[in-house]
């Protein structure tokens, strides 16, 4: 098991779900960037629990708390820890899952891989809970990039049946990605929020949960970043976007829809515009032969349901081996997407920082 | 740019499409292993172009010769270095391009980043012909793992508007996996390959080419593989699966399927049966919290129809800058799927092997 | 810059001398290893200041404490964070230095490096005060390698002109290891203390400091561990080593001894003792080919005298350019080494665990 | 086991003594450097055995072909793979020491990690023939860093009882490194070459061996690369350093004759010159805090006897597990140290240039 990832830029996430604290460390950072609190603040806050009925009704303030590598606001180009305090944390609600693993979760496995010593309270490390560093650590990201005119953005395309516009893949603006996640609920079309609302709302009120897909894109990317063979874009981006909780597939461009697709329809062709190369169509969402193009990078990642649902589930008591049903009594969110559109601009954010830093 | 992937197996592929010889060296690989050339080269030849008229009319034997690592036909535990001579090269084909990038290749990015110096006949570096060293060390790995019990193996799942059946998650035979992996044009339903070939055919006429998803899976797999965080078992297989040129997206079991879904639906509960803990259900392909769950392991991968078709096309001059048309005058496939199968499972295989190695 | 290390236990530390806390996250650690955490302390207690005249006035209590990945005192498998709050940092007495390079210290190329962003005071993420991030995970490190019956001791060889005893390469006992990690002066002939002491004393009076030779061993290793090329015990350990502040040389075996040197003098050759292959000499301390050999692991680190001394030294002003006198006026030790052994010893544990890891 | 190095430019290196080839792939280099072919075999020559009666008298021509990477002489940004073929093996002269291990070699510990499945063959993959790729690839490391500046030289600083001078740390010159390294006997002092010419023929006639110290310089480098930590300049070329058969000890400036010296007399002070800070002295070696200072980098090796020796040796029969007497038959070095100095240079311009790539 690997909480580490990054070539150039190094973090390293800590914690458990109902540990004393989790955190990370960023290794690698340049010297001489003034972070703006603030901005760093309001992702967490896009981040964290309990706003709404969307999301589980934990409440956690979710503070960063600086411990090394910044001086007068400014990086120092030493690691840059942080620790976030867990407040909230009501840990005799999984007494009953220590021997009975929660279906389509991390609990079985890893209880066969850690032979039950796993801190399983809240899903432990594996809790959705550890995203929170990786929030911030992109928000530090994001903020290294904007210096260099990268802009990042995400938003949720699908909810289960209910759908925002997409990204025009050739033509997306950095004032459109610094629209969609300056917003609490990510989207694009504003009428599609109360309509994803109710679809999570209905689950919701069914002790269910729903899936959907988020996409990301990121405008301001010189051409060249990346490579081929095993340094691709796609290939680092996916590392760590699989590393979000309940992310099961990730797609740059058309992706899957490229399967029904011809070239003639899909190419996308050159032309010169106002003295410079540029693509007439962005169909391969900014990559070509693992590089990026120039053109914006896009691509989307499907997120499963919540596993975690109040409606009783067959399962098995690890301990007595005999079959059992389990009814999961702790604070559930309905559908995550909405908390994790911030986690998935932080996953696409510290990619790229690491791959410029090359 | 790296062309150097795995963290305890580390492969290492170099050569260009029209140079002097391709080749790879695997580094870490477990001494005392009896390597079967034959299964090496059956690989291989799936993989080998020019045998019918779905892939390029060039005619490569693609015979592996080793240079170290093997003694007796036994691994000796030092690095397995291997070449592949390029016999049957047209360089003067690839005149034009020189300053006329292909759409939707690596060509312009490539420029970018190597300012000129890359080697554009064939591709280069960047031409699939790159993923004949990925066969033979995947061919090498497949044989290790099956010697663990663990078995590999693709189809394709759909070429244009033709499928295939596809795997039944929850219950796939190793023989199954043999069996599509023994085929040169792999497919669970033999009356899919037809229609497949009809389907290319027509696409070839048309001076084009097709997308499509290749399906792999892998069975015998023990529980607990894998990590969260950074070390998932999708994170390093997408890894490698995008080094495939052409791949454009990688899910785990539903993937974007998830999207659409509700928790009660589609949640992997458990029971016991014959004493063990099985899934009811394999929705996830294998894959909970980022570790294997004991059931098979199944993903699919996009691929994008070949960049490169006969057909004009509109491109640049990065000379003159100034528009043009293009037309490319080498062999290419109109459909990469069939010559890609054993390139999936062998970086299916390589992953494995290098995730089971720690 | 780069604070993270170990390929299958990846150690990150942080933390400036005088900033809030420093610490380290330990990934990758087995699950289900009960700690000891007197055992800890008491390495934690080895390295601290403050004991006596050899080391530093700055009285650091020096505890640990651990954030994540301890249950009920049990490893979970999850990254084990941890924390060290500092408590007593006078940071006025470095105001001169933030132009004023100190002699033989990281100032100057870490002024380059970061331009002037970093940490100055104390030394900040420079300091030696970082070592006791290491040692916490050290004593980890020993506990996990005690369960599997290896010692890892050291001593001072040499402080000045004094001398302990030193090892009998082909004849460590695991009890003489554990009683030299179980002094707070760590020499073998208890008789050496003094002389070393009164060697410490004389440079202290002198307002100067003085260099020495660090000592180590670890025992009950397989044969096998590490490997050829760049995968050498030696260069694996060393990588670690030169981390500490200070060492400017490591050797193995009789090292630099080699040089005037024959074969026939100091091969080591191989018995039948007991049915087992014994080597008859330990000249190689314990590495054959990059390779443990069975034979106790012996090596020996040069540290440089603590460049800070009260003395004046000549320096330049970095902002005025010119030439000028530093007087440095902080709490330093007149000798490092006493403190440095629970580091070096921390140092060839989490090396050695890393390589069993494998 | 792992025969790969580098963070930025990988190098894998494979190929056994007695096997078909030997080569590298260098993984990572820069586009568009030409490469002076004549530079690289005068290396390669300086490495090959047979000149004469220091080194063993197998002849081996040892010219590199290119496979891939290079274009019409110059760098194209894929890897850049090279083999050499054996020519002259003879390995019948191997047959005894299967089963019987040669003292201070790799033989045992590899029997023990590899079950008797590593070719043995001339010392197989353990071979300081290995070295020959090492110095292809630094010889090409040296070129990328002449374009910058920056010049890497080493001499024999002892063999035996012989000295040739030092160099003087805080003043050596470009030409100084370019004149050493042109010599196929690299010494500063020609009057020493003589008499280490004597002193290996001593030992030669002896059926013995002798070790020796290499001392290897680079200046033109700037300020602030590498970092501390676990990034230091020092551990850094260590860990390619003791991947160099028979080297047993790395030290920089002083290294272990800071044992014995104070602070006040070894301590580096500034002072400025022309306007620019320099160092009064160097006795770190060129590296503070793990970075480097600016200037001249200054290190040494010290490597053992060559093991291999034509005179009765106590070893053991590994299948027999009793007690015998080795005669090593083969062609063996009496003084490995006048070929390995052009492998130490490339060690350290690899090291170099793969933090300069950061």
């Amino acid at each position: 098991m690997s909480s580490v990832i990054g070539k150039n830029i190094r973090l390293s996430v800590f914690g458990e779900s109902h540990g004393e604290a989790i955190g990370c460390v960023i290794d690698g950072l340049p010297a001489g960037v003034k972070l703006d609190m603030d901005k760093i603040y309001f992702d967490m806050a896009r981040r964290a629990p309990g706003k709404d009925k969307t999301s589980t009704p934990r409440l956690e303030k979710d503070i960063p708390h600086i411990l090394s590598g910044l001086l007068d606001g400014v990086t120092t180009g030493a690691p840059l820890a942080m620790i976030i305090e867990n407040t909230n944390t009501k840990s005799k609600d999984y007494k009953d899952i220590m021997t009975v693993p929660r279906p389509s979760h991390s609990d079985y496995p890893a209880f066969v891989k850690f032979g039950g010593n796993n801190d399983v309270r809240g899903g432990g490390h594996f809790s959705a809970r550890l995203t929170a560093p990786i929030v911030f650590a992109g928000a530090v990201a994001k903020q290294i990039l904007d210096e260099k005119g990268i802009t990042v953005g995400a938003h949720i395309k699908q909810i289960g049946e209910v759908f925002d516009e997409a990204f025009d893949m050739n033509c997306i603006s950095a004032q459109l990605l610094k629209n969609v996640s300056s917003k609490t609920f990510s989207v694009i079309d504003d009428g599609a929020e109360q309509k994803m609302r109710d679809e999570i709302e209905k689950y919701r009120l069914d002790l269910n949960s729903v899936g959907g897909i988020i996409e990301c894109a990121a405008v301001g990317l010189p051409a060249g970043l990346g490579g081929n063979m095993f340094d691709t874009v796609e290939g680092r981006l996916s590392e760590i976007l699989f590393g979000i909780p309940a992310v099961k597939g990730v797609q740059f461009g058309l992706g899957f829809g490229f399967a029904a697709e011809n070239a003639k329809a899909v190419n996308d062709c050159y032309e010169i515009n106002d003295g410079k190369v540029c693509l007439k169509s962005n169909n391969n969402g900014g990559v070509l032969g693992g590089m990026t193009s120039g053109a914006p990078l896009v691509l989307s990642v499907a997120m499963k349901p919540t596993p975690s649902i109040a409606a009783p589930q067959d399962s098995v008591d690890l301990e007595k081996m005999e079959n059992t049903t389990l009814e999961i009594k702790g604070r559930h969110d309905p559908c995550i997407l909405p908390r994790a559109v911030p986690v998935v601009e932080s996953a696409v954010a510290l990619g790229i920082l690491d791959m410029l830093s090359e």
